[in-house]
C-alpha cells in the first residue's frame, strides 16, 4: 500500500533522520484552512496538524511538515 | 512503487474522474514559494505548478490541486 509517514522536521532533515514521526501510514491529507491539515491513516486514525509542507518523497513514504504556531 | 498522479481538479472531482492529469508517477513534491510547487516524477521529469492542494489520497495514488492564477 502506498500510504506515507508524516514527520515534523526539526533542523535540516536527512535520509536517516527525517524528523519526529507525527502519524504513520497516512492515506488521506486534506487542508481544512490556512496551514491546517487533516490527516487520516489507513487504520482510520485522524490527526490535525498546523504547519507547512516542507517536502514529499512518496517513493520513500515520507512527507515532511514544518510545524507552525497557531 | 508509491508514486502518485497529480491532477488539476475542474469542478467537484469524483473517483472515476478526479480531474485533468498534470503529471504521472510523481515521487518528489517541494514547495518553491507561495502556492508554487516543483514536481519530479520517478522518470526524472520535472514540472512546476501554481496552485493549492485540494486533497491527497495516497493509497489511490491521487493528489489533486486547484490551479491558481499567477
Amino acid at each position: 500500500m502506498c500510504e506515507a509517514n508524516i514527520y515534523i522536521i526539526n533542523s535540516e532533515p536527512d535520509d536517516e533522520n527525517p524528523g519526529e514521526l507525527f502519524l504513520e501510514a497516512v492515506d488521506k491529507i486534506v487542508p481544512e484552512g490556512e496551514n491546517l491539515w487533516r490527516l487520516t491513516s489507513i487504520f482510520g486514525e485522524q490527526k490535525t496538524l498546523v504547519g507547512r509542507i516542507h517536502s514529499m518523497r512518496l517513493v520513500e513514504h515520507q512527507i515532511l511538515f514544518e510545524r507552525m504556531e497557531i
